[in-house]
């Protein structure tokens, strides 16, 4: 079977969305999606609010209840019967994400076992044929075929294969012979 | 550089030592390295007390302050001038392991970045040019270059290259040009 990578924040998990309800509450704005085309929500906020931006991040409970992205869960049990399917997500820059981020692939995903977590950081350590991932850095180091997921923040990004959606991500490997 | 990933348990730290000393401690035995020799403590302790030797390994505070396997930390220091090394790790069998095993590397192996954690399950989805592990299974699994960490649970495997402690992991590698 071709083995599929799969990142979790920002393609399975609408981290962004999260990210933003409590920044919009802590200091009553209304940031929305549409304000940050191309940017990260980083680049968009005022010097001074950084701290908290990353405060938010690190705390206990943010990673536990994030909402999940449309299609993701029919789509990945579709392909799990057709590929070798491991999530590999960028948990070390938040040491308190390593157990929510656990507790919440098994409670969306239990078709995909816990053998096929892989908690990093640097991606060049993955040996599989495709990676779906947010961030072109992640994409520029995996060796294998990189699939950009659409975010704000990668808009702008070209000289990438980009799924826009969840069923783009299913129609992309429709299109792929399973023996190949 | 050639890529290096390093097993923890069994090879970075003792876990087998905390193992033993909390297996006698609750059942007041005097199990010793030497009764294991070729077998894991599994297998040679009543059946009846399987459930509390894995309660061990789950307790949230096992993985925290396990000792340190000698000479770890002064052959990985410098291998880490001339190789790009890869702490990886099974992981996700014991997810209460997760966040004290980041702090034990942290504090143990400082000069190793966080980038470099890797907390998996199946070690195929490594990418690297070696993996010292003490599990043959891991080594089974990986596809690059293996060596065998003894281990009493391995004295009887064969068929692998082996090391015996940490100065013929130093010896091994100081055998290979850096570019090879």
């Amino acid at each position: 079977l071709k083995r599929v990578c799969v990142d979790m924040d920002e393609v399975m998990a609408d981290t962004l969305a999260e990210h933003l309800r409590r920044y919009n509450q802590a200091f009553e704005e209304d940031v929305t999606v549409d304000d940050l085309a191309g940017k990260g929500l980083w680049e968009i906020t005022p010097q001074d609010r950084q701290k908290e931006l990353r405060a938010f991040l690190d705390a206990e409970d943010f990673f536990e209840d994030l909402p999940l992205m449309p299609d993701a869960q029919d789509v990945l049990k579709k392909l799990s019967t057709q590929f070798e399917i491991f999530i590999a997500t960028q948990a070390m820059a938040v040491p308190n994400s390593l157990g929510p981020k656990y507790r919440w692939l098994q409670r969306h995903f239990p078709f995909i076992p816990p053998t096929h977590y892989v908690f990093c950081g640097d991606k060049r350590i993955l040996r599989a044929d495709y990676l779906i991932d947010d961030l072109p850095k992640n994409l520029l180091r995996f060796e294998g075929q990189g699939l950009l997921y659409t975010a704000p923040h990668n808009l702008t990004a070209t000289g990438f294969v980009r799924v826009n959606n969840w069923q783009e991500v299913a129609e992309y490997f429709a299109a792929i012979p399973e023996s190949s």
